[in-house]
């Protein structure tokens, strides 16, 4: 049976939603303003569509203004950074997200970069994660969405960090490593595992808090895990499944079955940090509009 | 006795600036131009002004032009940042190295990050931190000397990294963090240890490498090693010592009688990193000089 806590980032994702939307009346009241957050979709894929569509609805429920701008799959790369610099300029708008994968003909790295570091919600530019490495400097403006869900939810459950043994399962540059950045900030003693990583059982058995990352659908089994041990699984991986009406159902990167028999806490996929990123881009848009504002 | 190999970073660091200097004279007979690098010296700290005059020395024997700041003790930010902004517009500099610490009465970060980035041979700039953490963009302009000259060392002995257990101790902005980036993307697996970690020993004693910048003297023993493991000491830490004519001696973080019997390499303290630093300072100075000139 399940003896674990399980994490409820659905119900979490609701609660800071709630927070987030009662803050921005009080700043519309106060000061007339309310923050905006630009999206950026190219091309046409059907799951950004969706992720997209998803974002504007709950920016409209908390009360953030949204825009959008689609351009066509065979945009040039000009085209879209037109639109950037537009957002960029643009004071009603406090943050932009350009939603990926771009289109395979544009240079990511340089559209990305074009987004104001003030507007960078996503807290992806290189000055940023700079920031997050480094300590007693200016702190980031943002912090990377995904990752900073998962340190809320370890939060919102009272899990300390301090002092702890971390592994993070994965290393990429929007979940994995700056999640190991900010539990290193929060004085964990972190280890990453990655896919050239020799024993990754062993080390993962060691963790007092797992955060995994990887993209592997059920890499993550019991045997990986210590008694007791928290466990925060990034991972939405479609597997198939013909039982069920779509053909494939969402599993994470971490067994559940057996998990949830071992750790003292999980998130579970769905449910967990996925409703997470949403609130906290939201989270984001409305720390840069109080910033420009002044509004604390 | 002695079974480890002994690191010689002495010899390895007269290495590559010999082939620092030939890289130069070919750069002089090609071009005409020289590297030039720019030393800013604020106050009279002795310890400060002997690093200064030593890395003046070592430019001068690589062919590297030396330009020098001193200011005095009581100079303003102000007067600081003229400095800088006058050797960023020099053509003829091609890295700018403020002296740390700065007076207590001037803002570090300010200073250190006026210094243009395409001349911050440091690379202690947060952009070049965040390239330095992030895989597949854009790559960071300089490496941090210090980490960078530790990995060199590794590279020099034929140590492999990939795929490794690599334990760094200590999390500085300057040293520990930059290393384990480094080791990171080597593909070695790495944990970092700090002063809030609860059982180094049992982590340290899992490495394959270890890299230890903590400024403790001693406080890697023997039996946080694991037999053959290789130790390099990033520390230089003065300990009493009334025997000797200047009343104490210069130690690492790691116990060298000890670990010289377990490792399979190490470094001694002095001359194991100590000697690189200065090296990997003229080489970022000469990666400078060679990408402003389009010099191959
Ligand atoms: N909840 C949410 O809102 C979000 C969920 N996700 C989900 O998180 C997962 C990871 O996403 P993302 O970080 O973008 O993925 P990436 O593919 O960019 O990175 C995966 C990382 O996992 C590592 N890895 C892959 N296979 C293994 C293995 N067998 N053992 C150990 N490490 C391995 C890779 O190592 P190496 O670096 O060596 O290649 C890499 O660092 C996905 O399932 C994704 O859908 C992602 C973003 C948001
Ligand atoms: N060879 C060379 O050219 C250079 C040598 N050095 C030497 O390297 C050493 C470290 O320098 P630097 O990085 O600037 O030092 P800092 O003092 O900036 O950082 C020391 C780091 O070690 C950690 N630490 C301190 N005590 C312990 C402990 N008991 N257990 C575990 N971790 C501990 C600290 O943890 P926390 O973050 O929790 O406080 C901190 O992260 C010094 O001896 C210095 O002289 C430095 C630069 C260049």
């Amino acid at each position: 049976e399940t003896t674990a806590t399980i994490i409820d980032g659905k119900s979490v994702a609701k609660q800071i939603k709630d927070e987030i939307a009662s803050e921005i009346s009080r700043m519309k009241e106060t000061t007339g303003i309310v923050p905006g957050l630009a999206v950026i979709l190219v091309g046409d894929r059907k799951d950004s569509a969706t992720y997209v569509r998803n974002k504007k609805k709950a920016c409209e429920a908390a009360g953030i203004k949204s825009y959008e701008a689609k351009l066509p799959e065979d945009s040039t790369e000009e085209e879209v950074l037109k639109f950037i610099s537009e957002f960029n300029d643009d004071p009603s708008v406090h943050g932009i997200l350009v939603q990926l994968p771009l289109p395979r003909h544009m240079n990511e790295e340089t559209i990305l970069n074009a987004v104001r570091i003030e507007k960078d919600v996503d807290g992806f530019h290189p000055l940023n994660i700079g920031r997050l490495a480094m300590r007693g400097r200016q702190e980031p403006l943002f912090v990377p969405c995904t990752p900073k869900g998962c340190i809320e939810l370890l939060h919102r459950y009272g899990i300390d960090i301090k002092g702890k043994r971390a592994v993070v399962i994965g290393r990429s540059n929007i979940v994995g490593m700056p999640a190991a950045l900010l539990l290193q900030r929060e004085d964990a003693t972190v280890s990453i595992i990655h896919s050239r990583t020799k024993n990754p059982e062993e080390i993962a058995r060691q963790a007092d808090i797992i955060i995994s990352a990887t993209g592997q659908p059920n890499m993550v089994k019991g045997s990986w895990i210590k008694p007791g041990a928290v466990i925060i699984d990034v991972g939405i991986n479609p597997v198939d499944d013909p039982a069920s009406p779509r053909g494939y159902q969402l599993v994470g990167d971490v067994c559940y079955e057996e998990a949830c028999k071992i750790a003292s806490a999980i998130t579970p996929v769905p449910g967990g940090v996925g409703p997470m990123t949403i609130a906290m881009l939201l989270s984001n848009t409305l720390i840069s509009a109080k910033r420009v504002h002044n509004f604390e």
